[in-house]
């Protein structure tokens, strides 16, 4: 055995013990008691600990030191690429510290999902005070004197910085204002669709939709959870929905949205099963493919038709007469508190917001004390609205709860190479609209299997996107699919 | 913190970890994707490699020999009793065998389950091979010059020997045998229940009966399995059950049953959660628990009278006339093949089958080649019926293919301290039977929580029966229920 084999094979038996504490998220998620939770956060601490210190071994570094890179080839120096970051980042951060990261989030999220129930965010705010305290602390032993915002999105995000992004959301922002303001003011204002969706006919179809966009069942699950998500890799990919009788939208394009990252997952060289490249390179391509499927496929005019005719066949008479009002609720821009819920207009600015306030928290320019407040002002200065409750303003979403800080931004450049990889995709498939009409969404996953998922880890993100696409990521392609399409939707 | 305290803070952690592999088991069982099995069998294996580097870490050797267990208190010294006895087991059998077993075991369940569908030992008989010699290798190590059945053994009921379970069933044998051929040629047979019962309403029952017997449901859960089982300690005690369409009797009495295993572990003194003390003793002393909730209790005439009218409520009209009759389906004494299905009588003739097998297996006296012959020639001469299929056979059970060799006579020392610890129960509640009529089992649970339950690990197996019923366990006691019982049932 060389050093390299070495360590691939505990790097395999770490990520094998990774899965399994996704599998536990996951758990938590849909199927465990409720009175279990004290427990589970000590078992998800014990297990957070012993990957802590496999990704810590000092063997780790010593194998990394032996390793002749120049003896490898593309896929051994991608492996090691990942490695090395990986086992640097957390070397940085003290068992203890990781330990109660894990113990006070796998709490905290239990505590959200009350507080959010009961819409109080009194009774989050003292243990999200814990988790970001942690976070803080762990961005700072990130960071090493550096950015600290900046260490925590390299995480999710490898190579993108907090600055970029601020520039990237400053040539969004006054698009998307300005067509917005266009679009609300529109004389032609799409109806939603109204009535009640029996919620078990919602979960039937979501069912198939997710078979339908190629997601394997065989490999995979759908149930429902309080916040859809997306867990595992390579042959165990699971994903949640939830359903909502007065709006069947959210559960069709949760469903879309997850598929797509199960879909990536799932369609990585089985090779790379269990290796660095064995899951998806980051979270902004993740999103990508989330919201491409759920977006530019999904709530496309070809697509919607197709999926006009299956919803009165699950639901019976709509309120929207006719495919072309079926389109024009499933694209409507409308006044809301929930970025899931957005259009995709306004979600990029539901995003901005979250990056602002997570930016200042992590800075300790933000007390909790002034959190709440400062996400309403905050959302009635950018979305013209008061938040009516804290369960629809800042207890809506169930990240910083679970740690996650530098994440959502992650979302938004998803959508940016969204606009890229369907630009690509349309110019690689001229019959696409033909197909989508018939809800032939296969040759879409063929394509991005092709070209994106399959590669798995092998690329750096921005490296991935350019070669699909040939051409390096720009906002451009999205703004102008967005100037596009609601100048049609609402007859601008 | 003293040696005592890092041994604990050690250990707590380790039983967290192995919380999360009963966690992966019930989840394989029960919501698993098929098509995720390889990738488990990897996750497993690296879950096993890890407890196994925990328990036989060296420190744990260490903390055993600086610790002075004069200082200690009754709690502390039964702590160190456990630790100690699983430390020197687990450093017997080499890590790279403790994961093969692992890995092989994930594969082989799921082999097993397939050959079962199909009815089809050879497609199973080579993975059982395998592990049949891993495990000789496992119980060879553990032995170490000793009896290597007894090795296997003292992991499930520690102290017990095959020798002395010998001696146990040739105690039993004569005296079930004659009451099975008293009962077969009595004039008054009881006749089954007929008909065809509907799944739901059989899982609706199942879940109130779990109730009532006082499962908390906040801190579990009851799905449907191939194979009913309870899993976990703690916090979070999972059970499964299965239905059949044909035997209602089947849902309801496999759910008793794990409901027994369920309420030992969820009414365990909380102070010894993820402790050794926080875990049922032995198998035999949890199998007493789910054999008294399913026999002395569950199939008394004075709970299968109300049961009665729960089976109305639930199914409508019965086959059988009255309670009377309804409490002679429930206690049959039939031909079968199937141990779950068994009669109180016949069931300990199929433990002493699969022991007589397991022990030759282990000692290498039975190939695989003959195993399937050996099972059907026996069950022909013990039972006077030739096996239909090998699923009605050999492939019944899970146990062999997880490696669980030497667990099968646990069931026959459960049945026999459920004789004693019911003797007990009945002394202690004069009440009993007016309680039993109104389906009020609340009382059963709070005497046996009191009495067997709550101390966990605290005593040692035969200690524990002992203090509970004021005299040592023997096979009398439920002899002597059973020929009262079916005298009664069969009006002998």
């Amino acid at each position: 055995m060389t050093a390299y084999d070495d360590l691939m094979a505990h790097e395999r038996q770490t990520r094998a013990l990774g899965q399994i504490a996704g599998r536990l998220a996951w758990d938590q998620e849909t199927v465990m008691p409720d009175g279990a939770a004290p427990q589970r956060a000590e078992e998800s601490e014990a297990l957070e600990h012993v990957l802590h210190a496999r990704r810590t071994d000092p063997r780790v570094g010593n194998w990394l030191d032996e390793i002749d890179e120049t003896a490898l080839d593309e896929v051994g120096r991608a492996n090691l690429r990942h490695i090395r970051r990986r086992f640097e980042r957390t070397s940085r951060v003290p068992v203890k510290l990781a330990g109660e990261i894990a113990r006070v989030t796998s709490s905290a999220q239990r505590v959200w999902a009350e507080a959010r129930a009961a819409s109080d965010f009194t009774a989050f705010a003292p243990v999200l005070a814990k988790v970001v305290a942690l976070k803080r602390d762990e961005a700072a032993a990130l960071a090493d004197g550096g950015d600290t915002y900046d260490a925590l999105l390299d995480d999710y995000e490898p190579g993108a910085t907090g600055a970029e992004l601020q520039a990237m959301f400053d040539a969004l922002r006054p698009r998307l204002v300005a067509l917005r303001d266009r679009v609300m003011g529109a004389a032609h204002q799409p109806a939603p669709l109204k009535g009640t969706f029996d919620e078990k006919a919602q979960m039937k179809l979501a069912r198939a939709l997710a078979r339908s966009f190629g997601y394997d069942m065989r490999h995979g699950r759908l149930d429902k959870a309080v916040h859809p998500f997306s867990s595992g890799s390579g042959l165990d990919v699971r994903i949640t929905t939830r359903t909502n009788p007065d709006d069947p939208f959210n559960c069709t394009y949760s469903t879309i949205h997850e598929t797509g990252h199960a879909c990536y997952e799932q369609n990585i060289d089985p090779d790379y099963l269990l290796t660095p490249l064995g899951e998806g390179v980051s979270m902004g391509v993740h999103e990508s493919q989330s919201r491409l499927y759920e977006n530019q496929i999904g709530r496309s005019r070809a697509f919607t038709g197709w999926l006009f005719d299956r919803y009165r066949a699950a639901f019976g008479d709509l309120s929207a007469p006719d495919a072309e009002a079926f389109w024009g609720a499933a694209n409507r821009v409308h006044p809301g508190f929930i970025r899931t819920e957005s259009d995709e207009i306004q979600y990029n600015l539901h995003i901005m917001l979250r990056f602002d306030l997570e930016r200042r928290m992590i800075a300790g320019d933000l007390a909790m004390d002034d959190l709440e407040e400062a996400w309403n002002s905050r959302f009635a200065a950018d979305f013209g609205v008061e938040v009516d409750n804290p369960a629809n303003g800042v207890l809506q979403d169930v990240h910083w709860s679970v740690g996650l800080f530098g994440y959502f931004p992650t979302y938004a450049l998803g959508n940016v190479y969204a606009g890229c990889l369907m630009q690509a995709l349309a110019r690689a498939t001229p019959d696409l609209e033909a197909r989508l009409v018939r809800g032939e969404v296969a040759s879409v996953t063929a394509w991005l299997a092709a070209n994106v998922q399959r590669p798995g880890g092998l690329h750096e993100p921005k490296d991935l996107i350019e070669r699909a696409c040939g051409t390096p990521p720009s906002e451009a392609p999205l703004l102008d699919y967005l100037d596009a399409k609601f100048a049609e939707v609402y007859r601008l």
